[in-house]
């Protein structure tokens, strides 16, 4: 982390078209530096078109080179990458990228565990191993190859971190959590604190220790500020590839499927399954002990209160609205049923031919 | 926290008899090294069933012996601890059992105070009070008996944390924070930063020093990633027993009584006092100045934006639908209180015997 | 952080006069050495009132000297000091008034760059830098004159910090992150992790590397535990005098206007406009690639889900209920709209003078 930054340099077209896997139309040696977005784009940078939305923005584009669809390849003249999946191959270039402005090449030019790091003398570290100033590996842990732990980020007794993971700042990992390979988390999230277990007898809350885990399959990636906790009695599960954004909370016992997304703020209450390929919106609550089948889609800020076991579309919420007009709505929708009992006494009534109906019950005035 | 890990050994039921306190029923000289779920038990395990619900999972259990109510006694065979609240002798079995695997046994054996830590030469610390890799305390602190401070936590000036508390890594305690005896602060958490204070003077936003502090009582345990904001004059207060989850936030000058139970991405906006043995479930928000009485509880995601003076249980939100058919209510609800009035209207025409009824006003079409 | 408390001391009214420019009403000789709220105060405090609603409270005050409108300094017989805006006078008196307890005068006093601190070679700070305790500054980081940076935060590579800067404990800035002048930044928060990016290749997720940054205009502060994602490709913008509370999501590429307010745990994804002077309550969620324009006004746990390009005061969800009444209602309104078309075909038959009404459709019924 603490590398000075590396020589900025360009890929040639030939170049990405080998690196990415996709062909190229027109001049390969054009050489790009940087990417955009198609209206941002300038000489010497790449853009992409991914989403057709933009199409009409590829006329005044600047951009040297294109990640484009074939079917879209004759409406342009700069050279591009022709590919059937232009998000994913933006994708993919994005990492290439990432790469001449990272530090990690400079990273073999500077001492691999700082000075200051504090390294318990039982904890074994693979090769090329890179601890953060500050960072703290407790007695026990196990670092594979090639990992990175961020600046005061702790490592928690008896825990085990995969091979080619990055661990950002000030992240916890409590004691014997597992990450498998290539798992990258991001700074300021904990892994591994106690479950929210309490026994109640009659007087105040007993603590239930939280004697389970968390393991963290393959691939998994979690954003800042983020929460997993560790299981009560059996591990709290995250499975290969599973994507979780900033501020999540995954409460103990919970099984996330593989590679489902979680957006940002989301929330999974105790002991909930979730399927696989799943994708869980933004500030998403689901309420604990549930079960939630593969390829489930739940739009953001919806309140998941019963087990869904068909694949499909959820939402639930209202409308913004003016807030006077809101809390007209509001107040009727509190009296919802009694409307609704109301309209269906009246209908009952006229299928009777009973056209003289009496003044409903009243029901409480709205406030 | 750099222990090595204590050997692992057991109890015998007899001595569980003993530690908790209940009589045993069977063969008390089975010793247990674990405790499991009815599912999952098998040999050498102590298992437990609380809820009845499982009950049909007590005949394939192969636990060693279990927690079980005395009414339940004569349907097992195997050895039993009985008792009237089976989830509470749970609750304190686990404690036990955590010791078993915990490393503050070994503590002793370790430096107390890790030399990486920054101890101020004004700050004082009780007998026994260990302090993590990478912790600072500054000055004028007080850390009582037997207290834990975790690696990378801070503890601000002139704050004073009880016995025997236990603050996990990366923990933040601002300036003049008072915490109480046995206190529990997980991983991330932030107590007594500057309340959400601003005047503004037409033109921008004047920030409002925070000049109380937070005051925290006895046996609060606070999760991971939470914050609770020092108030503007008086202080924040968080009462005895208190139980808090994960990324909860308690705005400034809020008062949350004795043995309420807050659930992980709840917030408390400023000023709202919360009343005794509350169970405010999991992503609630309520708003500032309100007053909730004692034992309210409130269900997961729902919005308080009024005060409650009267005990029980209280929703809001929307169910989950498919979301094609959740859009279709959604936008009919935006126009409800026109429905009603329709609805009212009519009902009203035919009260008085007219049945010749006109067309409603149009009211916005649905979008 | 480190420094000892300052001794406290005290203002007269004619220095407050002077330093708060507004007007003094009777003996200006008075001191006094703290500020309180009319129901606490006591003799030597000073006292405001800004909220009519709490003008009873005027009479039994025990305040040695008060705020106040110049139409209410009839009412009183104490000292006054007269502003037009007494919020915003408090809010001024409140800045002076910390300057009493806090720390800052003592710095000087104390080694300005603690020892533990890794501050990078080819790192630049600034006249007058505190750096705290386990503090890291990674190379190429800017630190302006005056700023103060927090023990055990982390300064990523090539950030650059503006002059008067506060950063408490625990923060963790990324790679490349602007900070402008006099922001505050709360322990705990995280700006510049990645944004949450992924392009989905039909097995998994293939990350997106997010190559833009995050650039924060001056006078900005952010609360505890909060996070701002570094762009995409361009950089998330936090333009000057936004104040962010605790617990904020600011997904990647949003651009957030300047003097807007954001409280407690509010979210924005990714790609989102926030225009100028908003205030978005607390736990509110907007959605992705929205635009809402200046002086819009969000209600307290809204879903905002389409732009909004009228200023003005939005709200959506369902009031609070007693849980069974809520029940029912939430019951009725998951078949809403079909309640509306059946109440529209019977209004419909009726006003053609058809009164016999058949049976409506059977809707499922409600579980």
């Amino acid at each position: 982390m603490t590398g000075s930054r590396a020589v900025k340099h360009s890929f040639t077209l030939k170049e990405l078209s080998r690196l990415l896997d996709v062909p190229v139309q027109g001049d390969d040696t054009i050489s790009v530096d940087g990417l955009a977005t198609l209206k941002r784009a300038g000489p010497g940078t790449l853009s992409f078109l991914s989403n057709p939305r933009y199409a009409h923005q590829l006329a005044g584009c600047r951009a040297s080179a294109l990640i484009l669809h074939p079917d879209l390849a004759s409406s342009v003249t700069v050279p591009c990458l022709l590919s059937r999946a232009p998000y994913v191959t933006y994708a993919r270039a994005s990492q290439l990228f990432s790469r001449l402005t990272d530090d990690s090449a400079d990273q073999a030019h500077e001492p691999l565990i700082h000075a200051s790091a504090v390294v318990s003398a039982t904890a074994r570290l693979g090769r090329d191993v890179s601890v953060g100033p500050q960072a703290v590996i407790e007695s026990g842990a196990v670092i594979g190859d090639g990992s990175r732990i961020g600046a005061g980020s702790v490592i928690g007794r008896d825990s085990q971190v995969g091979n080619d993971v990055v661990i950002y700042p000030n992240v916890t990992l409590y004691h014997g959590v597992h990450l498998g390979d290539r798992c990258i988390i991001h700074a300021g999230t904990v892994i591994g604190a106690d479950g929210f277990g309490f026994a109640f007898d009659g007087q105040r809350s007993v603590k239930i220790a939280q004697l389970g885990s968390v393991s963290i399959g393959c691939d998994v990636e979690i954003g800042a500020g983020s929460c997993v906790d560790r299981g009560a009695l059996d591990d709290t599960v995250i499975e290969e590839g599973v994507k979780i954004d900033n501020q999540v909370q995954i409460g103990h016992n919970c099984v996330v499927g593989a590679h489902t997304v979680i957006c940002g703020c989301s929330a999974l209450a105790g002991s909930t399954l979730v399927g696989r390929y799943c994708v869980i919106g933004g500030g998403v609550g689901i309420t604990g002990h549930l079960s939630i089948c593969d390829k489930v889609t739940i739009s953001a800020m919806s309140m998941v209160s019963q087990s869904i076991n068909k694949p499909g579309l959820y939402s639930s919420g209202t409308l913004l609205q003016e807030s006077s007009q809101w809390k007209r709505n509001a107040v009727t929708l509190s009296k919802l049923s009694e409307l609704s009992r109301n309209f269906k006494s009246l209908e009952k009534r006229l299928q009777h031919g009973d056209t003289t109906v009496p003044a409903s019950a009243p029901g409480k005035s709205a406030t």
